[in-house]
């Protein structure tokens, strides 16, 4: 992982996915303490930044290996983004997905043309398992959604982004937090960052009780989260970090950071209140710590991403209607 | 008015208005039988269009007027693009609203600066009347919400961008459907397309029972609504259109078009489902159109404006819970 796969990642991808923009408003600026600057991904194709490293991934193959078709494991946005970036290249895609995962994200997986294979975690099934095997019954590539050097290159796009926007705003030292399940997003914005601006650091941020990137982080070596896959925050609940993300983490990333459900809610009502977006709350965890747990990060700005943006409408309207009027 | 005054007022803003990027979704574009590309001007500074208005006009002003201060009435995203303008230039604004606003709006306006003065519109106050007798006894410049040239050209600037991000779509001729109320930001995306993208050509869309902009372009002359200027649309509810934009809508727009509230409904729920962003229900009427009433605009591609997303999360909660399940 360099930052020439990087840039050759964002060359693949250039006219198909979105660049999205760094949002802020005085209302955030002033819950933090500090200016607060915000990475939206929850605007990508797909809902979620992992159609980047999908497109990175589905097109760096080579030909006759991508017309067989590609397999993916996912609660959801890694399914809807190699869903989408095969669909783009006119390959077929079997989406391995657990039972339980949010309907919004199995739905829009068949739509956007992904043959949808469910499965039972909280029966102890594995994915890794399950998608093995189908790859190698059909002879298709298995694209793994974080331990994967051109899907994390892909996401690492997000990192380029953020270098030039936090230079435009003026911006030359701040934490950087990143909503990190397996750690894709996390390490490919870190080792964009270490090439494109330096002075930016970034955090991975985790739910409670599924905090082994933070705890990973503080032993020196891969720690992993015991008991079943499942909480509010759906796209980030991964048992551990990956073998090749987290030496990354390791060395570019400061400590780990973790918020409670009850904070990534009100987090993703500020969202909608002041962002006018939509966070799912995976994608909420990084803006919940800017807004509410300014003592553990440093600097007068901060820049936090919202990874995505799938969540039911039911649920939403829940956490909306739980807020203090406003 | 012209393309000239235009340019200086996207220069005058460059810097402190968000460009906003051009989304889509092929899960819209399946509903409407067409590419749907939307400009969510939810996502500009304040939640609406109204902060270019506000800058341009506030900005045009000369220091020794501009430090006096300025006033203007507004139901609500008018009063907070000028109040923040306000505040960005250093000097004070006095916001006239109705009672009946939706207190996010009001709260937002005096959360940025502005001084509130309430009037019953119900009860028959003219906040036209209030407004000019509070800008004679404190010296204050009124800055009217459409019915002027300096805050149409800084909502032209909404159009100087549509028309370089459908270029880069590969758009030549398309309809571009604007929320419209007394019709500033449509006659100002109407001029900046005239001039940069002729081949666009904008339709005004209103809510049933306020398509006053509609019968007037049909008739060729100002025709206004009567009965309250109460609805679910708050944000364009406007008597009739003004005399400076009457005359560009005429001259440029084709024929105005009209939605339902339920319409609204659905398509700030598509919003919040497919493109991730808060419409507020006048900020969803083109949208509605453009998803709706397919069968009333022309083309293989349509561009709808989300003009703002100043909603409550109450009424957002309720309406996403009417929504089947997604």
């Amino acid at each position: 992982m360099n930052i020439e796969m990087i840039e050759a990642a964002a060359a693949r991808c250039a006219g198909h996915i979105r660049k999205t923009p760094l949002l802020s408003s005085p209302f955030l600026d002033e819950i933090a303490g500090r200016r607060v600057f915000v990475k939206p991904e929850c605007l990508q194709h797909t809902g979620s930044f992992k159609f980047r490293g999908g497109w990175s991934a589905v097109s760096a193959l080579d030909p006759d290996t991508r017309a067989r078709g590609v397999i993916a494991f996912s609660s959801g946005n890694h399914a809807q983004g190699v869903a989408a970036a095969a669909r783009g290249h006119g390959v077929p895609a079997v989406i391995v997905m657990p039972k339980d995962a949010p309907q919004l994200k199995i739905d829009n997986t068949r739509a956007l043309g992904g043959e949808v294979v469910l499965y039972d975690r909280a029966g102890g099934e594995s994915r890794e398992e399950i998608g093995s095997t189908l790859a190698k019954e059909r002879g298709l590539t298995l694209i793994r959604p974080y331990d994967e050097p051109q899907v994390i290159a892909g996401q690492a796009t997000t990192g380029l982004e953020i270098a030039e926007q936090a230079a435009e705003q003026g911006i030359e030292t701040a934490d950087v937090l990143v909503c990190c399940g397996g750690g894709g997003l996390t390490s490919g914005i870190a080792l964009a960052l270490e090439a494109r601006a330096p002075g930016l650091t970034v955090r991975p941020v985790e739910p409670e009780g599924f905090d082994d990137v933070a705890r990973s982080l503080e032993a020196g070596g891969i720690q992993t989260n015991n008991g079943p896959q499942v909480g509010l925050c759906d796209a980030i609940l991964t048992p551990a970090p990956g073998k090749v993300t987290f030496p990354i983490l390791s060395r570019l990333c400061g400590p780990g950071l973790v918020v409670s459900d009850e904070d990534v809610r009100e987090a993703m009502r500020q969202a909608f209140l002041r962002l006018k977006v939509t966070a799912e709350p995976g994608g909420a965890v990084a803006l919940a710590t800017a807004l509410f747990h300014g003592d553990a990060i440093e600097g007068d700005a901060v820049i936090a991403t919202i990874s995505g943006g799938n969540v039911d409408p039911a649920l939403f309207a829940q956490i909306l209607s739980e807020g203090a009027p406003a």
